[in-house]
């Protein structure tokens, strides 16, 4: 029989899967297979002496599977749907056929965390977060139990839709290895659109992407072509997917709660993860930004303050309808994101002015309200800040945010590296999960200056950049088994005629680096 | 009459001289003119508000002047040589033609400083640090005085040999901006060597490179072209140039003392502004470094550990003659940078262990010895270390040196990012710019693990994140003017209509990332 293989290959690596003890769930991991160490002994014989594989986390889903076989419509195996017959908290919509929490129940992971119940979801992370280190000796303190508690708190998040029926679960908090998430924007090229967004995500998943936010709403582009790709993404992605949805309804024309909340539902039904939302971005204070030096350029912002403009006397929707907002979220279990719309665009402003406290106390009060609605919450932060105001801006937000896991955009650390954003979000961004962020936004290229690049290369770049700022947040942090790579590579150069072992157990694997040529 | 165009043009710029007040010296500044801010009034009126041009640091030297004419041999006009007629302290080799100190005299700038006397050096350093601030309404610290006083503190060099009559002075200091470092190494290509040269040193200047490390003998190249092409870079380049001498003389045949002073005399009468040599790397040392994760991989140590071992029982030479080393460098007033040969290569190593313990004892024994001979002296370090340890490792390193300036590269934050040191050295460099180094050194690209990449481009990306390392942390400190460009720039993009002026604001022009490409 021939052997197939995958359509994502890692050098001297295997795909591997280790099977849940109370749940019936398998946790895709790669293993890294490493060569002898050859000793050379005083009587000049040689001894090989094996080195035990790497089991490290592995975002690549099935794909690095030779065994993976397509599902309907290319997409990948719906594998959390098969404990779903058993539930009795779950019903199918008659419309579209979409999952959702029957009247009267909870499907929330931060429910059942609450509940003292751990989820499948919540061992699979546990499973993936540890990485076998206990087969290096190493001690690890993450169980699922241990999850539990940190997702019950609200310190970590499991975005994951009921409707995402192909994801493999992940999460999001201070105490778990640092997360990088991606802006994915199809671009029209030369090849056909799912053609196309396919092998972009394929490249996200193989340097280790962890979340998307699909932005393929800022096209010119119709409703109907935008949910298809975004319906293309999701089915094919083993990764949570977030979404604006005020994108999303800002293109479906007159924006209100009621044509908002009809576009949330259906994004709620095709299954994204997670939505970023700027609840707490009010009409006062949209109209006092203005005594700011700089004012956010970010289309989400835009929308609002023109909504202000042509809506007098209305407040923000998503405030005002907060609650039903919360209500929809967790019928699905869809993770909310609070964007911070008072956010620092220039280092000159990166003081907690009276806007930006005004808007931490409302995200004080929007995400205990999301508690109370057993919404899993994130909030989101940063911007721009010079160094030394990082750990004080990360502390502030945590104070201020119950603890939820803070979403972070770099900081920029200076307003003049134009053009260059990807290197000062590393650099800022580094820091700010040294010092408790638990998600690193990747910049969208050249965003400040140079028009937006219609180039996958600086996508990925800014990614690989991102990742490195992660890796060393989670070695600064001494996350259980965060430095056994780096280890491993130091081991292998050490003994030398190990490069292979060392091209393997890189961060980027070589063969990635032509996609940045 | 044509209008002259300038080798290197910056957007928007004109070449301007500030004049000393004390000694005849003309400082070369690069003067960025804005655009005016329109202002709209009540009664539709257009209000144009003039903007003040903003005066910045400029390392490309006459370069950027359309007046520039080349002097002998296609080199810079020898602007430092004015003076010398007068002074009694210099006097000319009969061979060489080249200047050192008379018997029994120094001609340091520490010397004077501790003599409480103001060189032209100072006071050209003090102007170009200010970048004229005063004309915004802001103040500076920066006096010529205040330059002399952190000279004589051995807190800042002024890397300034009086051979090299070409420099425009520059100062490297905890309270000074940080300042970026850029190994230059010819690559044999299409073109002449001299024209490669040249292009490259341009590049580099016009990307704000403050010091050159000339890595010209680790090519195979006999030593009579590696000298020459030493010669033409520096009559050539108006910034400080530094070298391994311990690389050109192991060029030049077996290795030791008698030898070594040879290359190191003529390095010196050429001009070389810093030399970079590792005086507290000891035999006993070396030997047990074996004990170590990961031993150091550059040329440097590999020759040392190569020489301990072909000359059994001898000391390394630099140690034992230090004070003969001490007066050839005090002569022509050459910076020693003592390179830390202990210093860690993995992450794992980054601890403070026996080795290193030992030899930070001997650097502060070398830094006093240096400083009793009048000799500039900085002191490197790094290599790597998780973030957690950066600011302990620096504020160790100052109290060792007694508070010599710090050349650092990186750290590098990570093992693991294998082919990114450049990322990894600019998110570890910020901080440690930051905690108080003041030289940052750009990493040679992908030195780790993949090669030596014949590729220019890799070391100009890695000059821009150093660049940017080196922003981030003078924004941090508050140096005097560090956010003025941040300021100007947030204040162009919040008016509209004044792309031009971010452009022509921006740390590194668009045009440059051509080069990138």
């Amino acid at each position: 029989m021939m052997k197939q293989k995958a359509m994502l290959q890692f050098p001297r690596s295997e795909k591997c899967y280790v099977s849940g003890k109370v749940n019936k769930i398998r946790v895709g991991m790669r293993r890294i297979l490493l060569q002898d160490t050859v000793l050379n002994t005083a009587s000049g014989e040689r001894i090989a002496k094996p080195n035990s594989p790497l089991v490290v986390y592995d975002t690549s889903g099935a794909y690095s599977d030779p065994l993976f076989v397509r599902g309907e419509l290319g997409g990948l195996p719906p594998i959390r749907e098969e404990s779903y017959a058993k539930r009795k908290d779950l019903c199918r919509e008659e419309a579209s056929g979409a999952y959702r929490a029957k009247a009267g129940r909870t499907v929330t992971q931060l429910y059942y965390a609450k509940k003292r119940i751990i989820t499948p979801e919540m061992e699979y992370v546990a499973i993936r977060e540890n990485q076998q280190v206990e087969t290096l000796g190493l001690k690890s303190y993450i169980t699922p139990e241990f999850v539990r508690k940190e997702v019950a708190a609200g310190r970590a998040v499991i975005p994951a839709n009921v409707n995402h029926v192909e994801l493999e679960p992940m999460i999001i908090g201070n105490r778990f290895l640092v997360k990088v998430n991606s802006p994915i924007n199809y671009h029209r090229g030369t090849q056909e659109p799912i053609v196309e967004i396919e092998e972009q995500l394929l490249n996200y998943l193989a340097m280790g992407c962890d979340t998307l936010t699909a932005l393929i709403e800022q096209e010119e582009r119709s409703v109907e072509e935008t949910d298809c790709l975004r319906g293309v993404l999701l089915r094919r992605c083993p990764i949570p997917v977030g979404v604006n949805p005020l994108l999303a309804a800002a293109w479906g024309g007159e924006l209100d709660w009621s044509l908002f909340r009809d576009r949330l539902i259906a994004l709620c039904e095709t299954g994204v993860d997670f939505v970023r939302l700027y609840p707490s971005l009010l009409r006062r204070e949209c109209e006092l930004l203005r005594q700011r030096l700089l004012r956010p350029r970010s289309l989400e912002y835009r929308i609002w303050d023109n909504w202000f403009l042509q809506h007098k006397g209305e407040e923000n929707f998503l405030y005002v309808h907060f609650d039903e907002l919360c209500e929809i979220l967790s019928s699905y279990d869809v993770t909310l994101s609070l964007g911070d719309g008072m956010r620092a665009v220039s280092i000159y402003d990166a003081v907690a002015d009276s806007l930006r406290q005004e808007e931490l106390k409302r995200i004080r009060e929007l995400v205990r309200r999301a508690w109370d609605h057993h919404v899993q919450t994130m909030v989101e932060s940063a911007g721009h800040a010079p160094m030394d105001k990082i750990q004080g801006q990360i502390k502030e937000i945590q104070y201020m945010g119950h603890g939820a896991p803070i979403f972070t955009s770099g900081p920029l650390l200076t307003n003049a590296a134009c053009g260059f954003d990807a290197v000062g979000m590393a650099i800022g961004g580094a820091q700010a999960a040294w010092q408790g962020a638990s998600l690193l936004c990747c910049s969208e290229p050249e965003e400040a200056l140079r028009g937006k690049a219609d180039d996958k290369r600086a996508y990925y770049k800014s990614l690989i950049m991102a990742k490195i700022a992660a890796h060393a947040a989670d070695v600064a942090k001494a996350h259980p088994g965060a430095g056994m790579r780096d280890h491993a590579i130091c081991k292998a150069m050490a003994e030398g005629n190990r490069e292979a072992d060392v091209e393997a157990l890189s961060l980027i694997p070589k063969r990635f680096l032509k996609l940045l040529k």
